[in-house]
């Protein structure tokens, strides 16, 4: 058989590339040498809808071609090319063209059993996000552990039955019994005096939008166990500090993204009411004629109930509740309430367990205010995901601006400890960038680590040239940066709670911060950085990001090896064709040259 | 064969009663009405020396006796009686009466094998104590768990990786892991401050001793495991602090005992210094060169080495090692720093684990001080303990003035939880009585409950009518009343740590603290419950207590049951004579009266 090619990240075969707004259209070609050939059919659909099946036209060029039109909704469309063989004998038969799994080219299957198709994602909405997040730096703060403003050092209204770290230089542990259920909350006394009185930090680093992990009544210390959504816990101190808060991060030019906790609440919450403590009948484990006992799955009332990962202590809720849903969402729910002190935006938790439909309500709840953003944690490619049998709308519009980016955080992780070649961290980047839209890929909330992870440093073994080198990925990929506090003072911990230790204020790391504080403020003042778009470059050895406008662009290199690098400009590879001409290229990485083990050169006209 | 009668609880038995001071004697009568006897021996000696066997000469009134001189030494004398029988067909053998193991009266055994010697003890010195130990109503506090002195509630240096409670009213628990090794220390956060802001308090109560759980520097919350004896704990403040508090007590008419733990050290001690934080080449562990080297016993140097019931945690201090005995209670040694900053006496933790002579050159210490006293922790009989394959020389002189009377709170408990009739528990204090030198009887640390017990309240059910008669019991007895602090509060807990709760300061049981405040009146204003003669007597259902002297006397009758009680004051009974007469005793209990549930009934002449 004679050679077929189709790779949709080259613009002769897809047009344009990556997404598609409804109702537009993309040129499909594919080129096909073979004599045997007689007719090309493009297989295209949107998922649960009708499949077309479209002849393709055959063009001087020799490329078979079709113009299609994404009219029938957004969501995802699957294709692939059927091409029709009439064999020597004059039989008929039929091979599919589709994807190879690998790279942008596909493979030729005989069995349509084999298909694997090429996917296209159509968004209904261009997710422009406020001005504000696309300006964003963010630093994540888990309030516990960072700062008691306190000028005594006291602790707020610690919580019975808790254990408070003798010193701040403590290391996490959770105290459990020997089934694992924890016996006694840990604290360190963090608050919200504390995340005032280092503002000026803040700022001198560079951040200017903070992401606060949860802050409503809970029992533990990451209150992720809501107790009442209502009211902040008293052991960061009271709402009017809060507002205080607020008002000062305001006034300094932060934004702030509340964690958003709508899954599931604590067992021990104002709702259920486990053990009582919210009065004798209140909550639905108190009381079946409870306003909160709709919001539960009871199989047996009261002892079995549904609960997030069969965790007891967090029974879930029924999102599809109506009642739950205007609790949240409402006119005057618990989103309204905090929009209007003054929250810029809300991450969701496990977005996974939120149906379309409770997120698009939070989404409509935002839209009712002014330049709120609306972010989701998941930590796969989310224009594909499928929770609980069902693909997600996430990213189509009217639901989540942007998805925590938790793929760049695997990726820096392969790339820096030489686990995957820059060759497969580019391909694994340019499959996310096809197949989210534009303005949601720029939306990505960046991480190289979180509460949920093991610190960045420790995942580079303690090495703090490779994690300046995170900093910088961190900052250079489309996306807004989200600094995991700490990590720029040179914090270590492996996995939850260690990942959580207490802000080293004494001990700032000066490399690691003067690390982070550079890439941060060339975030800051490079605006290609913000919007400019994207490409990828590689050696066999080297890494290579190019963020570019129409006027100006900017070239980073990486090497990450331990070792120095001779390179040749010309040895640079990608996956799509580069926006540069190969003469700047060329001049740009001047014939052969060295680059120095761990680390970044900068190139380029801004 | 006919009857035989001897008991030594009564005079015409053995007198005097009780233990005899070295080179003293006792005349021992025994009552023989079997004609079949012929002669019949008294069988002595001190343990460890030569027996003697002396024909005891018969009297006129049938008894055979003899007046023995204890001129063997001190210690335990052990005898029995040996009588010689001629058969009717005139063969000669020989019975031995001994102790009965039941009550006074003993019984006739036909083999040397089966004798059961009765006891005497041999004392070498009246442990005649301070004046103001005699005339002290002790208060034993947990220094960690009593009350916290500072100002704005701040903790002195908590200590690095350990856990401050959330609140003082929270439950305290150990956080160990699944060997049950300690992963973090918890702590409160009581202070010497605290000890010194309650002096008031203290003194409403009626107490005017303390006894102070250990205060040296050391890494746990109970400070057992000392890692500096010449520091305090930071946690429970300075030096000066310590002198502050020690000046302010006496100024209160206060006396201190404190907690000499000398068994074994701390692992993480500046001598041991497993960790490595008192210094590279400091401590035993870490240098074989180190001062401290000498006092340890490594099997396998320097992971195995001996220790305190085989817990690493408490490496064993060699007791013969002259460096560690000078250490101690060498002229500049520990005890002699603590009794010139005012000590006024020492409880030694552990006594079976400290050699006689360690005790005595501790006791040859505070000798060299003024009014200076040491008591020991001995749960059992002091008198004839054994450790270690030794017969203990506590209480013989010079070493002991006296020991804690755990034996007291189990008869307490038994009695009012009705495990025991009175007459068992007389029995059971009779024994101690007799064994015991007077001075040393009433040298005695009287408890109801401590640090290593149960709480009080949680042994009686809960019951605060019994907790009365309990704090009641307390100071009846001879000996030194000593409160658990917190008990007079109501505090409730079962075993270690459960009953090292919080002193709960916001909800003080008024019930129980006006119990024991009421019985520690009795006790400051009444002389007899100091010095005052004492004796037992019992009904089936009910338990008395007479304390009495030449002109005086106080009579408690105690009714245990939960139910009313109609007694004739001609049914009590006594292992010994009564010090009044039967006519006084009838008259005192007027004939045939009623005795309520759960109380006592004073009467007396004082």
């Amino acid at each position: 058989m004679g050679s077929i090619d189709y790779n949709p990240w080259l613009e002769e075969y897809k047009s344009p590339f990556g997404a598609i707004a409804e109702g537009g259209f993309a040129r499909f070609a594919i080129r096909v040498a073979d004599p045997g050939i007689d007719r090309v059919f493009l297989s295209i659909g949107r998922e649960g809808a009708v499949n077309h099946r479209i002849q393709m036209d055959l063009h001087e060029d020799g490329r078979y071609q079709y113009e299609f039109f994404f009219n029938d909704g957004k969501g995802l469309y699957f294709y692939h090319f059927e091409l029709e063989y009439i064999s020597t004998n004059q039989q008929r038969f039929t091979r599919y063209y589709c994807w190879s799994g690998t790279n942008g080219h596909g493979m030729l299957v005989e069995q349509p059993e084999a298909i694997n198709n090429y996917q296209v994602t159509c968004y209904g909405k261009a997710e422009v996000p406020p001005k504000w997040y696309r300006e964003a730096i963010v630093y994540q703060i888990f309030p516990d552990r960072f700062y008691n403003g306190n000028p005594d050092g006291s602790i707020n209204s610690p919580k019975p039955n808790t254990f408070l770290y003798g010193t701040t230089e403590d290391t996490p542990l959770y105290v459990k019994d020997s089934e694992g259920e924890i016996l006694r909350w840990d604290f360190y006394g963090g608050n919200f005096a504390g995340i005032r009185a280092k503002i000026p930090y803040l700022k001198e680093l560079g951040v200017n939008a903070i992401y606060l992990n949860p802050i409503f009544e809970a029992r533990s210390n990451h209150r992720y166990d809501t107790a009442d959504y209502l009211k902040v816990d008293g052991i960061l101190g009271t709402e009017a500090e809060f507002i205080d808060l607020m008002t000062e991060l305001h006034q300094e030019g932060f934004h702030v993204i509340l964690d958003g906790v709508f899954s599931h609440v604590g067992r021990q919450s104002r709702y259920f009411n486990y053990d009582g403590s919210y009065g004798e009948n209140v909550g639905a484990y108190q009381n079946i004629q409870s306003r909160y006992f709709p919001w539960f799955t009871f199989t047996t009332y009261p002892t079995d109930y549904r609960s997030w990962w069969g965790v007891k202590d967090l029974p879930e809720v029924d999102k599809e509740n109506e009642d739950f849903q205007q609790f949240i969402y409402g006119e005057n729910g618990v989103l309204s309430k905090w929009n209007r002190l003054g929250v810029d935006g809300w991450r969701l938790d496990v977005a996974d367990e939120l149906p379309d439909g409770f997120i698009a309500g939070i989404r409509q709840n935002l839209e009712s205010f002014k330049n709120k953003v609306l972010l989701g944690e998941v930590w796969e490619d989310a224009s594909n995901k499928i929770s609980y049998d069902q693909r997600r709308q996430y990213i189509l519009g009217d639901h989540l601006h942007g998805v925590m980016n938790y793929p760049l955080r695997t990726a820096t992780i392969a790339l820096l400890m030489e686990q995957c070649s820059p060759e497969d961290v580019a391909l694994a980047f340019l499959r996310l960038q096809e197949n989210y839209p534009r303005e949601v890929f720029y939306n990505s909330l960046n991480n190289i680590g979180t509460h949920d992870t093991e610190r960045i440093l420790t995942e580079l073994n303690g090495n703090k040239d490779k994690l300046a080198l995170a900093f910088g990925l961190l900052v250079l990929f489309p996306g807004v940066p989200c600094v995991y506090y700490g990590d720029e003072a040179g914090l270590t911990g492996g996995k939850d709670p260690d990942n959580r230790k207490f802000f080293p204020w004494e001990l700032i790391d000066e490399v690691c911060y003067q690390a982070c504080q550079k890439w941060l403020t060339l975030r800051k003042e490079q605006p290609l950085l913000q919007d400019g778009d994207f490409a990828l470059l590689f050696t066999e050895k080297l890494f290579g990001i190019i963020r570019y406008d129409e006027t100006a662009f900017l070239l980073a290199i990486l090497n990450p090896l331990d070792v120095d690098v001779v390179v040749n400009g010309g040895d640079f590879a990608s996956y799509r064709h580069l926006p540069l001409s190969p003469e700047l290229l060329e001049e740009l990485l001047d014939g052969q040259f060295i680059m120095a083990n761990h680390s970044f050169v900068i190139k380029g006209k801004f």
